[in-house]
């Protein structure tokens, strides 16, 4: 999901459901931290080993298993052993360049999406990939590395506010979603004062710099929209209620999330066509400015041109040049070039150049 | 649903549910107006306050709460509990980017549409969002702000016109989604006068300004667009008469008002078309302009720059110059001019540039 | 339908069913006849009233009352309660903006077409709405003025010429459609001869005036699909024979208007291809133009600007320039020019500007 | 399905079913031939009379009669009237911008296609309507003139090569169909060919006229694409196996021609999209070519017009100008000179002018 | 499937079903080579006689017959009829202009792919056209010519590696197109590097030449897409799972595969919209640096020539010129100059060409 597809040159004849890392390390070590609650209790436990976390799992409790680090082949190898995901989908989150999908694979549901963010220095959204694997009474969320956009729905576990604690791991899995979404008009917004921005540059004076900037807002836009109309198709397929695992008290949240992707995925296409039009008018304005310069251009040398022609024959030095001699010559020569000089600005003003 | 999105960082990491104003403040203090009618008896009273409205509900009469002012969280927190209204329901009320959807939800049509006016002095399109809950008996207004497009409705509901005290509350919600894309017409019957004029003034002189105003034009039809597209699905939602509160007496109604839309739609894509098709005149025409220009330029240097070449040549200073002694020499330049000049002239009349 | 919407605000705020013209008035009176006829019998009687029209009903024949003139409110109620036309669709009957449209509404088709004629003078194409209203054995025509496409109908009546006096009225509700049709063959033969001329001009010696035909053409044809999309929509809806009132040996005709109208559709999107491609060949030839003209006056001022400085060079009046003096020194100064101006030619050559 | 649309003012306001010719007279005298075989016998008769057609008909064995000419509406009539043919189907015939279509019509197909031959010097595609008639043991082919591309199906048929013998009518109008089909690959090597040589042109020094070659080829394609996308849908029903005509063992070869379409289709697109980007390719060049232009007209004025402008300066005829009578002032002016000159060649250097 | 349709006079009035080679000759003779395997037992052997191939078929083991060379129509038939195999698809196998496609015919799964390879001294991307017939136990590949992308697939089965051995002729079909598929991320991943180069060249200075790459890469794009596309829908016939051929277990693989290529598909969608917009960018780059010249070219002639004029006035030869005479004109005039000059810097830097 990079911009350019990036080195995939070896997991080439790999036997499928090989873990091969495809992306970035982005941290050193894997950490893998669980909270675990249910109405009442409530517990949080960071750098869990793997073995620990299978034993949460057996409990009737809701366990949310976070793993920041994908690139350790072997942790990813074992969790999924002892959790009983396939290793298509093992391959799949260790696949940063993987698409937002959603599958429903005997009796787990399991869904990649993209958590984006705006890098203001290198003027690009990063994104960092996020695959949740959800279980009857379990969320396993696998991220790139550690920081995110769920430290509100840790927070809203921890101190029991809405009914995050009386609901079940599909809940937990809609917040999940949910966060990730929602920082998405963050970014939007952030789309949206650049172009209001790059309009008013636009009706003062476009430069260079001001094209260089739409196609740059064009291009991230692009990469945005890569990411989040998959998203809409994944959410479509939860909400529609299939799975056992979604409860039905779970779904007008699930239709809630549907609406904010339609309506970010309609932002999007809107932020398209504005685009565009800045383009188009980016466009006229040199075009208009272009017209301008040579209408400049045609008016002064149109005008000077033949005076300077005249004064010219003046300047040749033949011996028999009767006007040379005449009295009036020169001031009749003035006035000629003056008569000249007005008939053009007349010309000019009908043509509506000046 | 502004033409950027706005400031939603406040929301961000809230509870699903939990009620947060998206947008400006148009009123002080939110005022509730009850009209409560059947086909004998009807009363309005202003100003009621959230308790009294539940009472009006128990009755077999049809109900009208207006709502004027959605800022106020606690005020539609209460009136989502008296009833029973989802918080997801009461959240998409007070967040005017909401897009315009219609939901069935647990024996209540709700639907959020966008009431439409064009301001002449800023050039746009002004937006305020309505939401109608639509119960067995009663239906909810939810509006920005004071003044809307319904007077003519409730006009008919006091003087009794028409069928409206005869039918019930499916009846007075289909009145009030016809009363607001009947507005849209309006608004396109502006467009298509600002269009007109645009027409004329491209065939006459184009000017920047011109292709600024249809530049406006088409971002302002977008903006345009993007409200009426979804009304198509909610009304057609409505249309297909699955929800039990839709009484088959109204259905022909909604039919009506679904091609209405369909005929704003048909509408608004004949303007995209024609502005787009303007915007080629335009630039065909700039480009026309540009090359009467050029030809200017061309034709007056291409004269000139040879005819005070051959000046320059007889202003030289050498002794040995014979031509300089003779008598003829400057008729005969002269003479040379002229043919020059002439024959300069033949082609370009050639060329058809002259 | 118009090319702009008209002026509707009349119609706001009315109860739904409120019969309100919308449109130009074309024809001072109503003006009804009415044709009666089955295999043996024939009559035609011109200017009935409103009150006869219901007793040509009663009997078995096949009866087609064609109405000229629908801005009288009062006259179309009549109508509408003798026949128990439903209000709304007076409404839209009264309504010239109204999109073509086929609705079966309680034992009757409904449906509404636009008659289209090309005017010469205003070069535009002049639409007048026709709606039918079919029963088990009648059609009532709806029409803004007199003359129409029908006569060849009338004379078929008349005459029993074909089969339509041994058909019902669902057959003559077929020959009406046909007759609409078929008249848009005649404008596409308009507009091909049209566009065949002006890609002959495009060809030849395309100017200012080239281009806007090809935009009025454009702008024409769009109107015109604006007209003839909805209408493939509406046979088909008609051809499915759902509807009671389409008999079986009906259908095969139908299907032939359909094949009519996909064969129209198809033309108007090849117009409108081509016409695309000619304003790209126009734009071609413009640039085309441009380049040439811009290479004449880069030849003429290279080869000249140059060859004017050698000459200014000696017309400077410095008292020590040895060159003035020598014998063989203006001789060379031509040599110099002649070589100079050979060797720009040469240069010109090369780069294919000559 | 001409590229306009032609003369159908004579079939307006006639019966429906009415037998007009629409289209070019392209043969004198209509021809009929018989050819009659099954697994052992065959025979073949020129020039046959309509009534001898029908007694073929009885036998059990495969009857192919090919009719040459379609403008003899009699003709038609009776043997549409022999073989019960609708007369809808029959107009259809006589009618050459008939869409390609395919109806199945109480027991019997109705297709009808386009024969196309690329003529090279009017170097447009020309197309000659075919319409087939396939009954349980005949096939009956309309075509607009002698001359076809069934040779090779005669000839497999006379010498019982493949397996055409073996089989019914139904494989016979799958060979007639897939001989049309065939036929379209031959115009597209060809149009491969010209847009090969056309890519080459480009990329070499296009000129005026290669961009008239790529308009053109743009328009064929855009008539070719219109005579072959109907022929997928055509294909596509016959397919489908609802006919009881085809049988089980054709299937496959139906499936094969369909296979053919999508292919033909498959490289029209590809081909539109190949002509589309050498437009663009072809307008780029254009524009560097103006570039270029500029830059050098720019090169030479902006370094000659200064330094004419100092020998001006020296050329005034002022009694008191001081430097005129200094010794080393003419050299110098030629340092000033030679030193702008070179100042200028810099500044286009480090401007990538050079 | 080439860039244009290549030769297909040959195939022309031929039998469907004769076996005729559409394609260039890529090897001297057919080879094949034979691997036949279960759980337990392996052998490969090389240069099997096709009489051989047969009897390989009888066992329980899963054999691979890899054919590599699809010219001789011979030796294709005789494997076809030791298979099985419909003639029209021995003539899909033998026609390398076959579109990528998949059918289920009679007990076999046949499908048709293209291998690629990008040619980095032609600039375009290689296809080699591989078909495969699956039956119950075993799969045949045909090949243009000798080298693919299977050996990890014929490493993993000598070596037991995977679940391959383990599994049937179906998974084994899978691991060939999956093989293919993935060659197709290398292609792109070499694109995305050239797209980078391009763009990083589009920001510094674009040449005449990065427009030509843009074009190339363009081209080649939409090869790709071609031969992309149609397989995207093979595998979804595939892993729809109607064919008895392929186990459920088969099934999560084939949507792992259908994932890939929905990424590809995505990708050279996303690769498509930016070299589109790096054409525009190329454009609007090449009108701005035009835009520059200009400007340059009208700020010097506009400078220049009026004072050129100045200094050609003063070059006239007239005996009465007062001014000529005047002690403090020649500093005047340069007072003028200069004063005009600066004058004119001013206009230029408010009209911001400075």
């Amino acid at each position: 999901m990079g911009r350019y597809i990036k080195k995939r040159q070896k997991t080439l004849g790999q036997v499928p459901g090989t873990l091969v890392h495809i992306g970035e390390k982005k941290i050193e070590k894997t950490k893998i931290t669980v909270i675990d609650y249910n109405e009442k209790d409530y517990s949080e436990k960071k750098d869990v080993s793997i073995e620990e976390c299978r034993s949460y799992v057996r409990t009737q409790t809701v366990t949310w298993i976070n793993i920041d680090g994908i690139h350790e082949a072997d942790i990813i190898e074992i969790i999924g052993e002892q959790f009983g995901i396939h290793p298509l989908l093992l391959e799949d989150i260790m696949n940063t360049e993987q698409r937002p999908k959603m599958e429903d694979f005997e009796g787990q549901i399991f869904t990649v999406l993209k958590m984006l963010t705006y890098n203001e220095e290198a003027k690009r959204i990063e994104s960092e990939q996020v695959s949740l694997v959800v279980g009857s009474n379990f969320v396993i969320s696998f991220q790139e590395r550690e920081g995110d956009v769920f430290d509100s729905i840790r927070e809203r576990i921890k101190t029991s506010k809405g009914r995050i604690r009386k609901m079940g791991a599909d809940y937990l899995a809609y917040s999940l979603i949910d966060a990730i979404v929602d920082q998405y008009f963050i970014i939007l917004e952030n789309f949206g004062e650049k172009i209001e921005a790059l309009e008013e540059a636009l009706i003062e004076y476009p430069t260079h710099k001001t094209s260089a900037k739409i196609h740059n807002l064009k291009r991230e836009l692009t990469f945005l929209r890569r990411s989040v109309w998959p998203i809409r198709e994944l959410i479509n397929s939860l909400e529609r209620g299939e799975s056992k695992l979604i409860k039905k008290t779970t779904l007008p949240f699930l239709r809630d999330v549907y609406d904010h992707t339609i309506n970010i995925i309609d932002t999007v296409e809107a932020f398209r066509d504005t685009i565009s039009s800045m383009l188009d008018i980016y466009l006229t304005q040199v075009s208009n400015r272009m017209n301008e310069t040579m209408k400049v251009l045609t008016v002064i040398a149109t005008i000077f041109i033949p005076l300077t022609f005249i004064a010219g024959i003046y300047g040749m030095n033949f011996q028999f040049m009767p006007e040379l001699g005449w009295k009036w010559a020169y001031p009749t020569v003035w006035g000629v070039i003056v008569a000249v000089g007005i008939a053009m600005v007349f010309f000019f003003k009908r043509k509506k150049w000046l």
